[in-house]
């Protein structure tokens, strides 16, 4: 059944768009960089350069009964593109190209493989003075970051990826083409198709090409810092300035162990940094209009305690403070003994609940002797407790496992949402969480459930 | 069957919930406000007071087969709330709670029915410096909003209905009630369908209670006009200050027959107006900020050959700048001749295609001696050319014909989407606009086609 199909792709898209090398697909079903991975790995990766190519494969593994998986850059962190059934991996990275600039109506549509920093690089683009404003992974292409929504630390000014997507191009699990929607911005009829496509990961269809907004580029920007003597006071402080509406860009929270761990690496930013929970802002727009918000940002974290205010008016100041936050994942990464892995959390809480939700979550993990450390998006009530462990270590590996559990129920007594992964346990009234209530990670393989406890799940939410 | 089912909900609700009344059934079957209405009538409108209401009223109808329209405040302007067969109205507006306010979180808990001016009007919201920044019809209540994802002027700054649902609760046709998400402001896992129930008319199921984001009133905000000699130098202004990423808060275009129809209708603001082609525009934020963008947008506007360029400092000058655009189809209605009607267009065009589409369809009303006035949400791209006529002589019903015609075709080659009313002349390749491609007023019943002409749509489409 495999072999018919892929043969017949084979002969109808070429022998270079299929591949059954052995290092390609290990490449295809194993990242490092995820939290999940599967033991299964697909037959084949195939190639399509075009919508037509990849509505031809779509066709033959619907008529043979294969399974496919769409494959972006392979950057998402949930076992994403991981195949469940062995199958056709369908890499679109080759379908790259550019297809429509239109700088006067600040849209752009490309194929699902462009990746969104050469796009934002490309000739086209840095002549017009717009951009995508989005910020995950460097690597990743255009097709994923809507398949699961992406966001990053620009989407407390820009919003996340279903908010730039204008129209997409699908291929249905059938083969055939669908348009979403055409070019203008506003639209109010029919169902909204570009939001249903955007985060359901390859399970509705396969994105091949997109119509996407774009920004203009702020004519400045710039960066603070502001530490604190607690993450209560931190976040606080964050909190008073979103209720003022101060016109921040981004809004992040690290913890002192966090910065502790900054230091152990080494320092970053060519400077050793305050062992103190710290905010990272930035700030984008007019100088004077930045200037006013940097003004107002230092009167509202003095009046939560801050410890130091940094403000940086160069670029390299700049790039300086923020390379703190840019780089915390690296550090944490570096900075952990041998042996350990990091187990990262992904919870979010209604504003007004984040400082308590960290204050306790930070509690709990000392008292089970785990050392963890804080990286909170402050402006979307969304943060991830770093916890290094021991795999080989049973006690570590319970003890985790406990901590998450209990973590998750508190967050859901706060109204939030989780995000666990597959090996934790599973109690029945969490599991909604990993349906329709989680942080900004997705679901990928990592956090799929069966149907019964789904709807457990439903229960438990409609109480 | 109609009468077995509604002498149950009369059992279950009680005879209160239940009308029957001529006048309400009237009230609740036409509105003069709609392009559309239909010659049916419900049979009985009942009024819940609470989701489980709802819920009961759904089951019974369910049981019974009996149609259902769910009906908010009727001031939606494509018979939305019409019935197409007669069955039973449920009007939401008895369901006017406010829930649960969290001003910390930004976020506010509300029953479908509640008026989104008596929320914004509210003491809890007045004391908290926070509002839900859409406007449209004063007296929309929230389950239509959401419904038909309105907008309104506001929308270049803040979006539409949809950027605003954090969670929706909904009964489904067969009376089960489901809620959409939790509280948190970010979540990238699982179907939107927030955005999924947004704009699906009731099509989907009943939205009971929503969960709604809200903005910081900003501290300051200020209004000016821009005067030019033609359309396309007017346009072509508000796509500079669009490119340039001026802070515009709305940014709204009235042509020269429009200034007329103002100063006809005994001018509005306490002044007449230059008879020219107009931009209204909004700014809002810090003081400072405002005074930037005004000055960046008075130079703009210069380079495109600005008239005069009034910019308010007081706030009964900003009242009165604005109130031209305020009173617009106000003013329309009160200077149209005995006897005639208003047949108001819905295009939205990619932005940089709007002066020509402007031009275009102004010159060719004129050829076919129609009078009509133009008013755009220019920063959407969207704009509504209303059209005088009397439906008693069909040589203008004809013409109007023609013209809506043209005008959609010639949307259409300019990559955009176009809304007609039902009566319109359809012809096949442009009904998709019917369903997927519209401007902003939504479906309702105006726009609905049978299934035959949208398969013939979408072929159209993916050419």
């Amino acid at each position: 059944m495999y072999h018919q199909g892929i043969a017949q792709i084979r002969q109808e898209l070429g022998d270079a768009s299929v591949s059954t090398d052995e290092d390609d697909i290990e490449e295809h079903g194993y990242s490092e960089w995820s939290t999940s991975n599967s033991s299964v790995r697909p037959k084949a990766v195939v190639r399509p350069t075009s919508t037509q190519d990849v509505a031809r494969i779509v066709k033959i593994c619907s008529r043979y009964r294969i399974p496919m998986v769409p494959y972006g850059a392979g950057s998402s962190v949930e076992g994403n593109f991981s195949s469940t059934h062995p199958g056709v991996c369908i890499d679109l990275s080759l379908m790259d190209k550019i297809v429509e600039f239109h700088p006067d109506d600040l849209d752009v549509t490309v194929q699902a493989g462009v990746n969104w920093t050469q796009l934002n690089e490309s000739n086209e683009l840095k002549a017009s003075g717009l951009f995508l404003p989005l910020d995950p992974s460097p690597t990743a292409q255009i097709g994923g970051m809507i398949a699961t929504n992406c966001s990053g630390t620009n989407a407390m000014r820009y919003g996340t990826m279903k908010d730039y997507v204008l129209s997409l191009t699908i291929v249905l699990a059938d083969g055939s083409i669908i348009k979403t929607r055409r070019r203008p911005r506003k639209t109010s009829a029919g169902y909204n198709l570009n939001g249903l496509f955007t985060g359901s990961e390859g399970t509705l269809g396969i994105i091949t090409e997109a119509t996407l907004k774009l920004a203009v580029v702020p004519s400045d920007y710039s960066v603070a810092t502001a530490t604190f003597l607690t993450v209560k006071d931190a976040a606080d402080a964050a909190s008073k300035m979103i209720r003022k509406g101060i016109n921040l860009a981004a809004c992040e929270l690290m913890d002192d162990e966090q910065m502790k761990v900054i230091n152990k690496s080494g320092g970053v930013g060519g400077k050793m940094w305050e062992e103190l929970p710290t905010l990272f802002l930035k700030f984008s727009g007019s100088q004077q209009n930045i200037e006013d918000s940097v003004r107002l940002a230092k009167s509202v974290s003095s009046s939560s305690k801050c410890q130091t205010f940094l403000s940086a008016k160069k670029k390299e100041d700049m790039d300086s403070l923020w390379s703190a936050r840019k780089q915390a994942l690296w550090a944490c990464l570096a900075a952990r003994p041998e042996g350990t892995e990091i187990w990262s959390t992904d919870v979010a809480v209604p504003i007004s609940r984040m400082a308590q939700m960290i204050e306790e979550s930070k509690n709990d993990a000392m008292q089970m002797g785990l050392f963890s450390s804080v990286l909170g998006h402050v402006g979307d009530g969304n943060f991830h407790q770093m916890i290094m462990y021991d795999p080989k270590r049973p006690s570590d590996v319970a003890n985790v496992k406990g901590f998450i559990n209990g973590m998750m129920h508190k967050a859901l007594e706060m109204e939030g949402t989780v995000s666990v992964r597959r090996r934790t346990i599973v109690v029945p009234e969490i599991c909604s969480a990993l349906i329709r209530k989680q942080g900004e990670h997705g679901i990928g393989i990592g956090k799929k459930v069966s149907r019964r406890p789904l709807m457990e799940c439903q229960r438990h939410m409609m109480k």
